[in-house]
C-alpha cells in the first residue's frame, strides 16, 4: 500500500562507500589547477576535526554553479577522510516528509545520531532546496532554515568531533539568507572556464575515442560561439558527450548542445 | 454519495495505448520542418536511457505556446517508445485530492510506482498547473514544486530506468523558478508561425474540402490581418476549422475568428 | 436550529426552466443588432457540441460590464438549447459552503453529475466571485481557481458532451489569472452605448408609458450630461426606470439617477 | 464562568424599537437641507421593496464621513418604515465570534432569518469593520467579505421582500474592493459643513443654553480657525458640546477642543 | 509543573491600590506646567463619566514618546477617580495566553466584567504591544486590533458607566490604523523638552544630593551635546540618575549617559 | 527512538560554571582598552540589581559585529557575578521545540522559573536567532517577537531582582523591529578594528610560537590587503590561527584567509 510504497524508498541511515561512489559516475578529472587545490583545503579541515580540541566542530560551505561537480567533491572528500561516520543527507532523503515540521525534525535526528558518534561527518547536499527556495515570492521554509543555522553552529557533546560539508548552488542566495556566516570555513568550486579546460576534460574523458575527434568537437564548439569562454558546469560537458555517442553525428550534435549551453551561461552570445 | 462520485473520476493508474490516443485527435500534421527534428531527438533520448548505463535517469522539458501541441507530441513519442511502464500525470488526475500535501504524496507514489519498472516513461503535463502556478501574487505550491523538483533529480534505484517528458507552456515562469535547471534536455514546440505553414496545415487536415476554399480561408484570414505572420498553435487552428464548419459562412466565420485569435497573438496588430 | 437554518437554503441540484427564467425578470430587449449576433455565435457552439465528436467539449467566457446582461443572455441560451441536463453554479450557491475546500469540493461534484448525463451544459455565473477574487492585495482563493480552470479543460468520458458557458464582468482579471485561456470560446456582451439605444430600450420595455415621455427622458439625461454617450448596463438603465415610477417626479428622478450613473462609468463626465 | 460571561452580551435577535433609538440619543437635526433629501430618497426605496415586485430586493449603501450619523440616520429610517421584521447587525453584534468562518456563519444565518419574513429590513452597520478591514497591509476578511457580498446580491425566496442599509465610513474603501458595485442605490451624508451649519446645530440642540451663548462660541471657533470651514460630524460636534458643559469654561473648551477637530479634518489649518 | 508554572504568572482580575501604586515607583513630578493641565483634562472626563448620562461611555487616548510617564499617569488618574470598578491591562498580563484568539477572548471576558458594575475604569496600557504591532512587515494581530476597536466603541449596558485609558508611544502608528477614531478624547504626554525643565526634574527628585550637584549634571550634560534640548523621557531621566549612584563618578556617568540618549532622540545632533 | 533522540539533547535548566566557561575557549584576551570598559559598566548594573531597589530590574542588549566576542563576554560577567540564578537561553536550546507556540512557552517558563529565586540573571544570547529573524521577506516569528518583548519589560514579584544579557550581532535589525527600546542598558561590543590591535591579539594568544612570527603573520597580512584596518571579530582571527597551525605553511595561509575576511568585512578593498 501507499506507506509502504514511501517506506521503500526511505533512505537508510548512514552512507557506505557504494552511496558515495555513486555521487562520482564520471570520477574526478583535474580539468584545473584549482581541483587540487580544493582538494588540499578540505584535507586540512577534515585533519584538524580529528587532532585539534577547538576545532572538533567546523563547517565548511562548499559553493560553485550548477553542475560543477560540488556532491561528488563532498563526497570524495568523505571517501578520502576515513571517518567512521558519514551522512549524506540530500532533498531526495527529505522528499518523503509530510511538511516543514517533519523535516526539521528529521534534521534534527540526523545531527544527533551524528553526535554519538567520537568522529562524524555529515554532508548536506544543495542546502538551497533543503530549506526549500524557491526565487519567487520569495518563499522558503523558516522553520527549517533557523532549524538548520542553529545545528550548523552547535557544537557536539564534548569529546565528539563533527566535520559539516554543505553543497550550494546559490551562493549570493546564501548571502542574502545570512547563512554563510553561519559557516566557519568555505570552498568555491569553478566551472569549466574555456576551450583549453574543455580540451583536457574530453581528452581526459575520452569522450570522442582519439584526442583528434575531440580536438575537432572543441573547434566544432568555437565555430559555433565564436568565443572562447565555457563557463559550463563538468557533469553538463560529461553527460552532454555521453549522450551524443549514439547520436547520427556525435560531434556536431555535441558542439549544437554545448553551444546553446554556453549562451545559457555567457548572456550577451549568439547561440540558440 | 459525494465521496464515491469523486472515485469514480479518480484516473486508473498506468495508461494504455487508448488514454495516449486521446490526446491526439487531430493526429501529427507535418505542418513544418521542426516537428520531424523534435521527434528525432526526442527518440534519441528515448534510446538512452534504454542503453547508456550513466544515461538511465533523463529528464526532458518539452517547452511551447498554449495549444502548440506539446501533449500530443508526448502522447506520440511515449506511444513510439515501446516502453514497458508509461504514465500520464495530469493537472486533472489531480484535482481530486483534497489538498497541495494530497498533492504532493500522489506525485511521490507515481514515482515510487515507476522505480519497480526496470523501464518507465513518465509525462507529466502542464506542470505549471500542477504546481498550482498562478501569475497573480504570484501564488504556487511551493511544497508540490519542491517534491516535483527533488523528484525530477532523483535517480531510480540501480538496475532502473526512468524518462521524464515535462511540458509546460509557461517557459519563463519555469526560469523564474529554475525548475529548469532541474531538466537534462529540452525540447521547444513552435506554433504555425506564418500564413505558408497555415496552408499546409488546413489542407492536411481537409478542413475545406478542396485545396482552392483552403486557399480561400487562409486569404480571407490575410485580408483580415493584413499581415503574414500567425502565431497561432495548431490546436486552435485545427479546433476553430472544426467549429466552422456546422456555421452558415464556413470560410468567413473562420477568417474573421482566426484574425481575432492572430491579433491576441501578436498585439500590435488590428484584428478584434 | 443553525444547520437547519443553513439547509434551507441549500440550492436544488440542476436547473428547471423556472430557476432560468427567474433570472430574465425584463426579457431580453434587442436595443442593438449585437444581441442578435452573440445569440447566432452561442446557438453555434450549443449544435456542435450535440453534434460533432471532436468537439463535444466546448467552453465558452462571456464577459462584459456589470449589469449588461450577461446572466440573463446565459439563461436564455440555456432555455433555447433543448438540452436534458443543465446546471447553473452562482455565488450563491455556494455561500453556504464552510471554507475553499468545500467549496472546491462542491464544484468538482457538480461536474462530476454533469459527466453522467450525455449532453449536459453547465452555467457557471460570475467566476470572478466564484474564485473568491479580491482586487485589495489582490487575494482569491487559490485552490478554487486551480480547481475550476483544470475542470474547465477536462473533457468529459467518451461518449459524453459538455458545453460551458462561463460569465464574468471582470475581463482583465481573468486575463491577468490566465483563465480566458483555459476557454474554447468568448462572446463579448456590450452595455447601451449611447442615447439613442437607450431610448430603444426604455421604449421596448415601456418605462414611461408613451414615447414621448420616453424621449423627454432621454432629453433629460441628456441635459445633465451634455453627451451621447451612455455605456451603463441594461439592468441598471431598467431598474432605474422602475424604482423612478414611485417617485413623485419620475423623469426628473431618472435622468438625475442615470446621469449619476453615467458620471460613473465614464470619469471625465461631470454628473455627481 | 467565561462561556457564560460571553452569553451575557450576545445580542438578542431582532431589534425593538428601543434597540433603534439608542442609536439616536441626540434626535435628527435639520442643519442642512441635505437631510430633508437623504430621507425622501430612502422612503422611496423603503415604499418600492413593499410594493413594485420586480424591486422586492434593493440594496443601499449609506456613506458618509467618521460621526455624520449614518448610523442614526438608518436607525430613523427603520423606525418610521413601519416593517414588521429589522434587524441590526453591528460589529459589536459580531465580536463574540471565535473567528471569521463563525462571523460569516453568522451574517448567513442572519439573511436567512430575514428571508423567513414577507417584509424585512437588515440594517448592516460599519461594514468595513464588519469585514474586518485594516488599512495597514491592508488586511481584511476576504471570506466574510465574499459571503457578505454575496448575500447583498442574493434575492429572497419569490414572494419575499428585503431592503437592506449598510453604512461606512470608508467610502473609498468600498470602491477599491468593489463592494459599490454590489449596492443597488447609494446615499452620501455630509458632515456640518461651516460656521453657519454649526450655529443651527447648536441652537437646535441648545448647547449653551441661549442663542447668544451658541454665537459666542461659534464665534470662538472662528477665532481658533480663522475659517468658515468645519467639515466636523454632528455626532462630534454635541458630544464635545455635551462635555464642556461640566468644564470650569465651556465656551472656551469648546472652542479649543472643536478647533482641534476642524485642524484634523481639514489639514493645511493651524489648529493644535 | 509546567501549566502550574504558567499559572503562577496569571495577573490577578481587577487592580488594588497596591498594583496602582507600583506604576508609579518616582512619584509625579510636575517638571512643566503642562502635566497639571493633562490631569485637569482627565478629571473632565471622569467627572462627565459618572454625571452626564450622554457621556457614560469615553474612551481617551493617552500618547507621548517611550518612557514619557504615561503608565504613571493613568494609574495617578484612577487612584484619584475614586471609581468602584478599575483593571489594568497590560501586554505583561496577556504574554500567558497561548494565541490571538486567546488573547482576543481575554479582552472580550475584560469588558465584560467592567460591563457588570454600575462605574468601571479600564486601562489599556501599550495597546500597540496589547495588538502585537511590529513595525517590520509590518505585523500585528488583526483580531486582537478589531476586538479592540470594536470593544472600545460598544457602550456598556444602559445605567452602567464606563471610561477607558488608553496607552501608547506610537501615536502615529496608532493613526495608520485608524484605531484614533475610535476615541472620544485624546491627551497628549511631554517628554522633558529642555535643561531648565531637566534641572527641575532632578531637583524635585533629589537626585544627587544637593542642587548644585544637579546643576553641576546639567551643564555636564549641556557641556556633552552643546545644546538646550533634552527630548527624552521622564522615566529614562530618573532612572539614568538612580543608576549613576552607585558609579565611581555619579555627574560623569550621568551626563554621559544621558547624552547618549538626547543623541539617539535628536539625531543631528552629535552624542556618542 | 526518534523521541528519545530528541530528549538526549534537551538542555538541563540552569547553568553550571562549565557550561559558561565552554563559552569562552580562547580566554578573554584584552586587544583594546574598551574591553575593560565594557566590564566595568556590566559590573556596575550587576550591582545595581543586587542592592537598587528601584533598579532591581534591569535589561541589557550587548550588540556587536560577528564573532566580536558578545557571548563569552556575557558568560564572562556572569561568572564573575556571583548571583545564584543564572541561566544561559540560546538557538540551541530551543531547536527541539516543535514550532513557535513551544518555543514561546518555553521561554515565558524560564522567565517563570528565574521570578522564583530572590537574584537572577538570565542570559540571551542571540536574540535575532530566537526570534527567528531571516532578512529575506524580511521573516520572523511576531509570537515570540512580542513574548520576548514583554517578558523584558515585566518586572518580576515584589522582593525579587532579575539582571537580562541578551547578545545580537544585528543591531539596526533591533532598531527596526522597536526591540532596542525594551532595553534599559545597552553595551557595545567591537571587533579588532586594526593590524595594531590584530598583533596584540596574537601575542597574547601566542599564536605562532614567538613574536617574531607574530610580527611576520601581520605583515603578510598588510601584504594582502594594503591597509591598516581589520574590522574583524576576535573569534574569527584566533579560529583562523589555530587552524592554520595543520597547515603546511602557517604564516602564509593564515595571511590569506585572514585577507579574504578583511575583504568580506570591507568591501572596496581587493581581498581575494
Ligand atoms: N573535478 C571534478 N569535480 C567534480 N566532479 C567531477 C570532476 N570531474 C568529473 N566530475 C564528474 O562530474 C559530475 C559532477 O556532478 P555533481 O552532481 O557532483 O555536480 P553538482 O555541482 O553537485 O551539480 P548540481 O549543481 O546539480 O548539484 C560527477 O559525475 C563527477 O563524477
Ligand atoms: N505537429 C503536431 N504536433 C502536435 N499536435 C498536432 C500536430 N498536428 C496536429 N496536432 C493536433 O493538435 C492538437 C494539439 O493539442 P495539444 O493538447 O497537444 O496542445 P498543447 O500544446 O498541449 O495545448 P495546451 O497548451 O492547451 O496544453 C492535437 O489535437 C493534435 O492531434
Ligand atoms: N438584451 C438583453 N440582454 C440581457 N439582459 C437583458 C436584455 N434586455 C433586457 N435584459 C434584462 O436586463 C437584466 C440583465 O441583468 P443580468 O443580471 O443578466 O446582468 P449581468 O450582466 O449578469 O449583471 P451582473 O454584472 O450584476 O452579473 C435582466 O433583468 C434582463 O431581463
Ligand atoms: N441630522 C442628523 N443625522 C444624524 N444624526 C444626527 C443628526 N442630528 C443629530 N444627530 C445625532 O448625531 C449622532 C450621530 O451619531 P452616529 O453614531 O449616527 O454617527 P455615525 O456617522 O454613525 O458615526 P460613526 O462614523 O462613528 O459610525 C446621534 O447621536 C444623533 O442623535
Ligand atoms: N510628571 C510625571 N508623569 C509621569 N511619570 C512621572 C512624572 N514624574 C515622575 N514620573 C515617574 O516617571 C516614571 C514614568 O514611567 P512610565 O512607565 O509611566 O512611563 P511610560 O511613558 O509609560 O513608559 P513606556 O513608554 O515604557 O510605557 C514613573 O516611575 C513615574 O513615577
Ligand atoms: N576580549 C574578548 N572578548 C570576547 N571574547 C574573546 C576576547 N578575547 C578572546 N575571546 C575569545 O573569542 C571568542 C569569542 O567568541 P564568541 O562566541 O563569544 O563571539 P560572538 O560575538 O558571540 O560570536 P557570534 O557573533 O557568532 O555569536 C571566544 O572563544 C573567546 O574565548
Ligand atoms: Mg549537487
Ligand atoms: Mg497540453
Ligand atoms: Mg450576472
Ligand atoms: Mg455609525
Ligand atoms: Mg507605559
Ligand atoms: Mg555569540
Amino acid at each position: 500500500d501507499f506507506l509502504n510504497a514511501l517506506e521503500e524508498v526511505k533512505p537508510a541511515f548512514g552512507a557506505d562507500d557504494s552511496e558515495l561512489e555513486e555521487q562520482i559516475p564520471y570520477g574526478i578529472i583535474h580539468f584545473s589547477r584549482s581541483i587540487g587545490l580544493i582538494l588540499e583545503d578540505a584535507m586540512l579541515y577534515v585533519a584538524n576535526v580529528r587532532q585539534q580540541d577547538r576545532l572538533r566542530h567546523t563547517s565548511v560551505l562548499i559553493s560553485g554553479p550548477p553542475a560543477s561537480g560540488k556532491t561528488a567533491l563532498a563526497a570524495h572528500i568523505a571517501m578520502k577522510s576515513d571517518y567512521p561516520f558519514i551522512k549524506l543527507i540530500t532533498p531526495a532523503s527529505m522528499v518523503g516528509f509530510r511538511d516543514e515540521i517533519a523535516k526539521k525534525d528529521h534534521l534534527h535526528k540526523v545531527f544527533t545520531d551524528a553526535y554519538k558518534s567520537p568522529l562524524s561527518m555529515l554532508i548536506i547536499d544543495n542546502i538551497e532546496r533543503i530549506i526549500e527556495w524557491n526565487p519567487v515570492g520569495p518563499r522558503l521554509s523558516n522553520s527549517i532554515l533557523q532549524a538548520l543555522v542553529t545545528l550548523l553552529q552547535t557544537p557536539p557533546p564534548k569529546g565528539h568531533r563533527l566535520l559539516i560539508l554543505a553543497t550550494t548552488s546559490q551562493r549570493s542566495v546564501m548571502e542574502q539568507l545570512d547563512i554563510t556566516t553561519a559557516f566557519d570555513r568555505q570552498i568555491s568550486v569553478p566551472a569549466v572556464s574555456d576551450l583549453q579546460e574543455l580540451e583536457v576534460a574530453l581528452n581526459e574523458f575520452k569522450a570522442f575515442g582519439d584526442s583528434n575527434t575531440a580536438r575537432a568537437a572543441v573547434e566544432a564548439v568555437r565555430g559555433n560561439t565564436s568565443s572562447d569562454d565555457v563557463r559550463v558546469g563538468i557533469k553538463t560537458i560529461l553527460t552532454t558527450a555521453e549522450t551524443a555517442k549514439l547520436s547520427a553525428d556525435p560531434v556536431g550534435w555535441f558542439a549544437d548542445q554545448l553551444a546553446g549551453q554556453v549562451a545559457r551561461y555567457n548572456p550577451g552570445f549568439g547561440g540558440r
